[in-house]
């Protein structure tokens, strides 16, 4: 059967989360039933490069789906769309895989970026999308702290309970944080996540922001390998899937 | 009564604009009920800086309202934001209004950004905020049809047939058009626009970026004077009123 990759873009809130869960609808379950019109009724079997949490967003996730009929990839992508409908899920970009291509297993690097909003008033235009700080944040400190946790490392200590990794080594390639306005917002970049690592971080370093801890306190959190010396999770609305790279050149239309 | 200076913050989707109608919850009878806790429980008058419509959203938007109690500009704030939940409309900064200021007649300068989603999917993050075009756009074209509507001119064929002001005579300090990513966004500034002006704009300067009319064509419709050759009315989502400006310092807080 032919296989496809995908970017998707989808606001995380009715969600959820990507994975299948009886609890209520996924954007996994999206995907394969729009898929499924286009397979002769089979749902077939989606592979996103990362399973985002109830809430996330994504601007550039990719998915892999294989379905029995041979399809130009922008009438794929139109297809999807009209069955993905009234979802807030669309298919942005359509290719056919690379031989030997996965979507997940394949990625090099993936993107991320969490936005806080710092100011009193609570967010109209961007509610459910930004974590709501009210108290003033010192960017400029949280960033030098984020400096101290960039490569190789063993992240136990951003590590959710539930992560399934069989290791909690991680190389973090980008930690940047800005103020945009009033956001100061969070990139992060790595060829993979643990799981909740980025809104550990994100909880983390909001206390260095808060002028509770000092810049060098993440790294000698991360050196703690104990997630019980980490801040809160920062709420999943602040988190959005960027974008996923690959090493193979995918013709995206 | 004391005056105050209100900076607003809302999502347009669930009002019916900021006006009070019979029809449905408007963004002005929201802050009046909200005020009327601080204000003995009358419902005071508050007057807007434009008065947009249903549909279109406010990044700082700006209304003066009278109340009964001296407050302190934060408090005043906080205490609205606490009797606007849950409905999205914020008041990001407050001040008592200088003398002689009335929040819409002193506005030297207000200014809008209509944001037109241009690519294949429909939006799925931004749904509710951009106004989806799905064929290709020439940005470049659109902006330079735009240069030769700048300046004072009578904007008649670019004014909603309701639009209850005096004179259609407008002076266009800035329309620009660019792009950015996806987006087709335009940025317009004045002292004051028509009623539906910026949307019409839009709507006719989209005939050009489709190629179907050339770049000298909506000065032709605007010496034209006649509704009836422009294009059509933008949808109110992609609006957005980013600011208004007063030659009066306001001890914005």
């Amino acid at each position: 059967m032919p296989l496809y990759a995908l970017t998707l873009e989808y606001d995380g809130t009715p969600f959820v989360g990507w994975q299948r869960q009886g609890s209520g609808l996924s954007v996994q379950q999206v995907l394969e039933e729009a898929a499924a019109a286009l397979n002769g009724g089979a749902v077939p079997l989606a592979i996103a490069a990362g399973r985002t949490d109830a809430g996330v967003h994504a601007e550039g996730q990719v998915a892999q789906l294989a379905i029995e009929r041979t399809l130009a990839p922008e009438r794929l992508r139109e297809a999807l769309n009209f069955h993905t409908k009234p979802h807030p899920l669309v298919v942005t970009c359509a290719a056919p895989a690379p031989e030997g291509w996965n979507a997940r297993f394949s990625a090099v690097r993936r993107g991320y970026r969490y936005r806080i909003l710092n100011r009193r008033a609570r967010p109209a235009l961007e509610a459910g999308r930004v974590w709501h700080v009210p108290v003033p944040l010192d960017a400029g400190a949280m960033h030098a702290a984020a400096q101290g946790l960039l490569g190789r490392h063993d992240f136990s200590a951003y590590r959710a309970a539930a992560c399934q990794a069989k290791s909690p080594v991680r190389t973090l390639e980008r930690l940047d944080v800005m103020r945009q306005g009033d956001e100061v917002v969070i990139l992060a970049e790595a060829r993979s996540f643990l799981h909740h690592q980025i809104r550990n971080l994100a909880g983390t370093l909001l206390e260095v922001g808060l002028g509770k801890r000092g810049t060098e306190w993440p790294r000698r959190v991360l050196e703690s390998r104990d997630r019980a010396q980490a801040g809160q999770t920062a709420p999943p609305e602040g988190l959005t899937f960027l974008f996923v790279r690959y090493a193979e050149d995918i013709g995206w239309i």
